[in-house]
């Protein structure tokens, strides 16, 4: 990475929010049990079940997000049944056929800017059971969604509460991945609580990698009699670490004095300057977002000479002249930072 | 934990070593492109192969155990076959069948205070092939071996080369597991160096979790070719860090000035201590290991008092009155806790 | 079933072809080897290999059509890699989820009357590589076809080649399934003969449960090194037959004195006088077959006093007055039947 | 085989029962629907049902008993749990792995005779439940037991119900393979029924494949709400045939006028003569066998001469000099070739 270049290209290129790293130093040494039975790790489940009002809550510390959706998903699926998910989900195209490898098949169904709606799962499963072959096929179990999606939008209440009742109606089990669920939770548009997302989730995570820890995942399931035996199942998948102690602390860390909304709504500060400025200097959004990733229209040429002094991702051609790219800010993006892409949008504009 | 009682219970009890977590400090803003592309992740790479004598060989940063051994036992074997371990070994009893969740046998031979001979695999082998019915049977594709062992004792060259000849002449792969490697490479008795794994072994891997890193193991394939498409394989076992950069730095900072080895040796010196100390006093050793665990046969009544005192792991009765049990040095144990125990040893004699 | 109605619903609702089920009563005492080492196996092998012009060609001969796909699959596919396949593909729908259960994702690729061209896989697998993230996504590893597809339609020569040449090009292998091959050799319009599917398919099978067979699929590896062991992993999947010899036996009537394709021919017959009688009165193709699976688009009215007196298969709804029916002929139907058939078709036109 | 030579080596060398063969001619070109749902197979569903004194039982007909085992299991275990088995036991050995295959570890325990204990299975559970570290080993979730045994043995009633309690105590499914069952039940000393086994068992399987059908083994599940879905697992492992009429008729035949335990009859008087012919002969067993497999100990010189004009099937060495050879009947057994075999045996006594 060239230093003397910007780089927005994601939001997980540094290391750990400075307050985790402090703990991390200031306990080194200590000595703890391993395997997540120790207090830093109770601690952190005890402020997660009363931050999401679950105060029976079984919560596990995975170390990454896909180890994390295969073991969920292994752990409730039977072997007839398959997760519904939009074709966009991060199962369905960028986990290398995860879910697939734990036995399981991606139902895919058509994304709306990441999306996808109670209607859409209830008109799915209204087919499936329609169908005179259903017994051939691969019966739904479970939907799995992301909270922010992959294209950085979010859920509201009202759509998660029409996903829960899809699910109840037709037995599914529904499934959050909350990898930059801190980018939603300090959202202004957001009105989806850990409260609501513990009351009609069965099960879903807590997103540290891209949220201010080294790694890790904190799985929340507020019925503890849901998945039996969790624990043993996350060994056998190799996602158990030895020192879960660790990733207890980080989430500790993360779970006082409000420090996981407040790291997302700085890196949601830094996106509102960025997508004030691009709306200033008359840039086009490909769609806008209430969250961390902004997701630009870029005319080729001009992209050349912006790649050359800032760092972004690519996301897609829109025709033979133009390119979506995507900015995103993190809890780690820095004021100068901003002002320079503002300065070089300016400039480009 | 009760912090007035001394612990000797296992080697994964703290976080890392001081050095590992001072360059974590200072690189932490540091911004890195993800998944092990990132230069500390090369800088472990070239010091590592280097230090093997492998100059083309493929190194891969995994986060624990458990999913290195299935990780690379699922690359190397092709449907039809089994993996040979000893009866004692970590993936035959340990990991809650994570060999098995990835579709593939663990086929048992009775250990030798936690080693298996080169003659115990030709022999299984030979049997194998001598059976009319093998077709039928799961055909062994590769060795799982630990050095040290799960009972900390070492493999010697002779016998590792023995191994790898009938490995060589029975067309199985060979795969070493490092979890403890420091604590064997710093051991008097041992002569088998990094060189001598990358020779003999198609697979192996050096361990950080237990020796000094916060968690994370480097996996070495000499023959760069060996398993194509490994980084494929290890995103889809949920084995990929997007921070790669946290692992990669940790093992550039353990092989930089030998740390690996010192703090190897830093353990076995307090172990030796320790064992001197049990000898002088007259206890009884289930077996003697040149490595960082010591297995010692207690009287009941009196390991009742010294558990009081001192943390240890319970290893098995012997009979109704006497219980062996395990006490682990480490890179972390401090000459104070060392000089502890010896006293409360003394006492207790 | 109701014994006075007719039935055009399906190609497996009668025992076997009279002259197989004959020489199963002629042999049935025999003594033979178990599992497919029998003479009966061997000589339908000679014949098979001769039929293809592949002289050293594997033939393996199992149960049904799922577990061959599934055994053939798992058998060629690397852990990292996926199935391309038409979205409608028996793999993609109808078989329980039997690829994924077995590790591997099917990527389904829009059909066009059942069939994929190669184009289209072409195209798939260079936006795979061009995509920067393809190294965390399933990787194409073969491609699977149904000669006649779902839809009864036909591969032309032509096709084929260019499937072989994206397969070569992309190194995939290509499979096709020939559950109904017998109906596709006999068609007029068919210029894909066993020589061409051994030439050009990686792996195919000759379908026996709806041409003829009580049950059992032919499998055809032209090239006997490509997969090792592959007997051990059938009796894996637990698709080897104990009496291996049944099945060996069938084929080897199937493929003596032209009956295979004979049987075929007799379907097609029956099937070209309903299909020039659904034209005579009138009545609409779903689309047109060269094959033994005609579908028509019926008013739903009249569907209703079609089904009081011939059975069917119920393939979709066009709109909420007509539906797409299926009727199948095959080896069993019979003159008297299909002169039935007719006749209701007339009367109802 | 050499038409000229006896042939003692195993119960699967002929096709059908000639009862069966006749029921396929005659009801061969009647049209049925598929996959189990005609009448035939209704019927013989009902007989079963009856015979079992399990009025609600859901009865599956499957093609061969490796299938069956990797089916039944799959369906039963959770992904954290493992069976338990003999290790003698067929899904021990003898299926290639296909228990691992389907992701789950057999927990062999040593066999007598090919027999388990009730007790065994107890110590089994108590010492893993002891174990402080049993959270990251592999479960026990069910017992796999055998009858007639992979020996020829027997299960007692009480050893059934020792097996069966043993298994409620610690929460585990028992499931019994009856491959040879007709061998069993015809057996003098038999005194387990099939109520029995439909009383102590959560599933067993009746063979037809050693016992009279060409192929095809019947599932049974006395509580029909055990395995929910079951068909579609079936269908997904490969295991469903389209024609399932002919597996249903041939039960249905084996279950008319007491055929199943006729034609097991026949083969146990067969073995009776042949037995009696060795003790006579002075011959010696390895062991005794209550059931139509025979194990006797040659000396290597005279089973030289044995084996020119009688095929058996090899067991092991015992000695440099001696070896364990398995003579089996069958239902097909004649009982001329028996007179020809005893007077062999006699001559080389």
């Amino acid at each position: 990475m060239n230093p003397s270049r910007l780089s927005f290209a994601s939001d997980y290129m540094e290391g750990a929010h400075p307050a985790v790293l402090k703990r991390l130093c200031e306990t080194n040494l200590e000595k703890t049990p391993g395997y997540g039975s120790d207090h830093y790790s109770e601690s952190a489940r005890r402020k997660i079940r009363e931050l999401c009002g679950a105060p029976a809550a079984e919560i596990q510390f995975l170390a990454g997000g896909t180890q994390t959706n295969e073991t969920v998903i292994t752990s409730l699926l039977r072997p007839y049944q398959g997760v519904i998910a939009a074709d966009t989900g991060h199962i369905s195209v960028h986990e290398a056929g995860a879910v697939e490898a734990g036995g399981h098949k991606v139902l895919t169904i058509p994304h709306h800017y990441g999306k996808i709606s109670g209607r859409q799962v209830s008109d799915y499963c209204a087919a499936f059971y329609a169908d005179a072959n259903h017994d051939h096929m691969v019966m739904p179990g479970m939907v799995y969604i992301s909270q922010p999606t992959e294209y950085g939008t979010l859920y509201t209440y009202d759509e998660l509460q029409a996903l829960h009742e899809a699910c109840r109606k037709y037995g599914l089990y529904l499934y959050a991945d909350g990898a930059r669920l801190a980018y939603g939770l300090a959202a202004e548009e957001n009105d989806v609580s850990l409260h609501d997302l513990a009351r009609f989730c069965d099960v879903f995570y807590i997103g540290g990698t891209k949220c201010g820890a080294l790694f890790g995942e904190a799985v929340v399931i507020p019925d503890p009699l849901l998945i039996p035996h969790f624990f043993t199942i996350i060994k056998q998948r190799g996602a158990l670490l030895a020192k879960g102690r660790i990733t207890g602390l980080m989430f500790d860390t993360l779970f006082t004095d409000d420090l996981y909304t407040n790291l997302g709504a700085h890196a949601l500060k830094q996106a509102a300057k960025i997508k004030a400025a691009l709306k200033e200097y008359g840039y086009e959004f490909f769609f806008e977002t209430p969250t961390n990733q902004i997701f630009v229209v870029m005319e080729n040429q001009k992209l050349a000479l912006f790649g050359e002094r800032c760092e972004y991702s690519f996301w897609e051609h829109t025709d033979e002249n133009h390119t979506v790219i995507r900015l995103a800010t993190s809890w780690a993006s820095e004021d100068e930072d901003t002002e320079k892409l503002i300065a070089l949008l300016k400039e480009l504009a």
